[in-house]
């Protein structure tokens, strides 16, 4: 993948190549406002499950994944080069998904993310909620998630512990 | 495969057969103690994300599984023709899984079987709330979920609808 390629081309790459999940469920990048919205898809196909609608692990996946590429776009702009991990989540099944999946991912209420530029400026680290949605082909909310990711600086880490050793 | 295997046997199966993310993810029976405990097992490879260590969305999926397929042979054994659907869901990611995942399902604290099967009996559908762990390789929680399912009776559906009709 060229470095010319758009920042949504290079983390879907980035996702088929480094999670195999991911590439199983064919996940894609659906759309992307900076610091706003980031909307993943996929297929139903893969993500199916024995009653023919959308598996919960699939939903469970694909939301994480948005999330965490919300967060992980934003960290790029900025030249940020930390690992985003997941903490702790809480979903909603609400409806049966039967078509395609599509998963908005958005800030949590209360949530900026200067704040949370600030937080890895002075710690190395910083802690974001998102707020993931999937609607069924209706518009109706199908299945919602609030996930908490922390966000740990790689080189301020390192420059952490010489300094405390 | 044939109605001689084991309930266990028959669970991974249909796993494989009717959810192909289980299939990729190779998720396989480790244990089962009829009414208490469900472990299931996948190897890392195919669960690996991008630091090399267990991906957030297989973890949220093998734990799904497992309360499930709890709840699912439970029913199994009673011959109750029931889909079971997950409702809500909580997760903490505690630490990272660098190995295989293994993810144990039990009962939620105050849940009991026999209010689960009564609720069936009287309504057709029965709520019912799991706790999912995994442990690291050195025993340590390193992700646990609460998993609340819903079961409704295939049979019992029909004949309320055709009752009420």
């Amino acid at each position: 993948m060229p470095n010319t390629a758009s920042p949504t081309a290079r983390l879907q790459h980035y996702l088929h190549r480094h999670i195999p999940l991911a590439a199983t469920m064919q996940v894609r990048v659906d759309s992307h406002t900076p610091l706003q919205a980031l909307v993943l898809a996929a297929p139903l196909a893969p993500n199916v499950n024995d009653k023919g609608c959308a598996f919960g692990g699939s939903l469970a996946s694909l939301m994480t994944l948005a999330g965490w590429g919300l967060i992980e776009l934003a960290l790029q702009a900025r030249d940020e080069d930390c690992d985003v991990y997941v903490q702790d989540s809480t979903l909603r099944y609400l409806a049966p998904v039967w078509g395609d999946l599509r998963a908005e991912a958005r800030l949590g209420d209360g949530e900026d993310w200067q704040t949370f530029f600030n937080q890895l400026a002075a710690r190395g680290r910083g802690r974001l909620t998102t707020i993931i949605q999937v609607h069924d082909g209706a518009g109706t909310a199908a299945c919602s998630m609030s996930a908490r990711f922390v966000a740990k600086r790689r080189i301020a880490a390192d420059t952490a512990s010489a300094s405390a050793a």
